[in-house]
């Protein structure tokens, strides 16, 4: 093991494969496993996910937490958190996954895919009327990181972007709404609903029966859609159960959910129009990350700043 | 009834209702529905789709004829047709309609939307390592309007992008071969292929077995796909099925196909590692693509010279 830097990296990777992630930071630092470790001095970096382990709460020497995810909620639910910064994922790797699974549901759904899909086992030879990109309107709730390159990747697939943040916000060529003011007319112009919000004491059930039956009705699509890539516990699945067997909404591709994973008794598994996935829109994979980590624990030893800190009051 | 230019236009076409097509034209020029209009000398130009009427093969003034697709082949293979230029279709709309429908296919391949779609009835809840757009590369066959448009939008994707063309060509940013002599390198080198080449003698079933054979087996999507949104005749389904079949091809996305509408007894309708869509990957709207006929014929009644004119002799 050759490890050129000072400085331990403590490691509590709950449902991950620790393993995945020491071998990578071993080529450079030296690696301590919760939930070994408690007191070590020598500790300056903690790596963590989900469950927080017990030691981590009295490493004497500890400068700051990697979040191996983009979201911090995990993190910052926790009481006991130590008074160090955060440090969230915003990793290039990560954000085109996201890309990806955005204008891929985003164009599923536009281009009628569950549609095709029922008339193919039937041999139906059929083409419902297609609309325009530029006439389906795609509302981006959140213009984070990861918002932000879905509406650029959108934009230039055709679709007018609405963006809506907490405060306000700019991005060219997206128009954008923002507060509890800005709700109604973001919704009631959106016809593709995308949710990549924090997951905040303010955002938490945001997405409720309420929010979907003021998105717009009368759109080229024939009901508005969701897209949730962000929390699952910014959503309210017995409202979007509602939204969907009311009309209120036409079809739901949800990645994350209140429980994960998404338990047996779920509706959500057979409702012929919610398509899932298994939380994995962008998922963290330790050989793209932990470069950047350490990359980061480097600059630090230098004197240098951290990026990508956690605002704890806003809570992401 | 306003028609401002002189000269009438003759409407010919099989498979779509005429009715869509002569109301936007009679805006601004008369109309002659087919099969009406033999030796008509007031007729200029016709518009024709499929099935070629035989009054079309004896009007005196004919001075263009406009294909109502981007395919020209069901114009070229008929030896009556006049010795008139043929003036295909370049639409933006149908252009981006094209880009929609190859980065939802390549996106619904590399997202593994087949996997999920299987697992989801199952509720089974399983992430399966997902390659990066980087690791997987796509070839297009066929580098015209659509072809180039196609391969802007995937490298924007951050999918590596090969080229195939029958002559020589170059495009910034995507990986390019020609001839019988580069086809070896391209398929070898390609993951996901894209077809949209014109239909013409030397392309007629060149989606073949021993072509499908040749395409990268060990990429990371564990499987060479197939997207046909070209021309039907491009490719012998029987041999897609056996490269299916023996594990040649791990799955296609076929919106064209060697009969349309697909016949019912065809084995592709419930392959369940084959997409089947109905021609529709970019639908020629009378709405979007007379105005741009229209405007030809009057540039053209200007003295101007005609745009998109088919080359005879290469076929399209």
């Amino acid at each position: 093991m050759s490890t050129s830097a000072e400085g331990r990296v403590y490691l509590a990777m709950s449902g991950y494969d620790p393993a995945d992630w020491r071998r990578p930071l071993e080529t450079r630092r030296e690696v301590t496993l919760a939930p070994d470790g408690p007191d070590d001095p020598t500790i300056r970096f903690a790596i963590v996910w989900k469950q927080l382990p017990p030691a981590l709460f009295t490493l004497p020497n500890l400068k700051a937490i990697f979040s191996a995810g983009a979201g911090v909620d995990h993190l910052l639910a926790n009481p006991k958190l130590p008074e160090v910064p955060i440090v969230r994922v915003v990793a290039d790797n990560l954000t085109k996954h996201m890309v990806e699974y955005v204008c891929w549901r985003v164009l599923d759904h536009h281009r009628q895919g569950s549609t095709y899909r029922a008339q193919q086992p039937q041999k139906i030879w059929h083409e419902p009327r297609q609309p325009d990109a530029s006439q389906v309107s795609v509302g981006i709730m959140g213009l984070g990181n990861l918002g932000r390159a879905c509406a650029s990747a959108l934009l230039a697939l055709g679709f007018p972007v609405n963006g809506w943040t907490r405060t306000e916000t700019e991005m060219e060529g997206v128009r954008c709404w923002h507060g509890a003011d800005g709700l109604p007319g973001f919704l009631a112009t959106t016809d593709v609903l995308v949710v990549l919000l924090p997951l905040t004491a303010a955002t938490q059930g945001v997405i409720n029966y309420d929010l979907l039956r003021q998105l717009r009705h009368d759109g080229p699509l024939g009901g508005p859609v969701l897209i949730n890539a962000g929390r699952g516990r910014l959503q309210r699945e017995a409202d979007i159960l509602r939204a969907l067997d009311d009309g209120a909404l036409k079809e739901a591709s949800l990645d994350v959910f209140e429980t994960e994973p998404l338990p047996a008794e779920s509706p959500l598994w057979s409702h012929h129009r919610v398509f899932v996935t298994p939380h994995a829109a962008a998922t963290s994979w330790p050989e793209h990350l932990v470069p950047l980590m350490l990359d980061q624990m480097d600059a630090f030893d230098r004197g240098e700043p951290l990026r990508n800190v956690v605002d704890r009051a806003a809570g992401y």
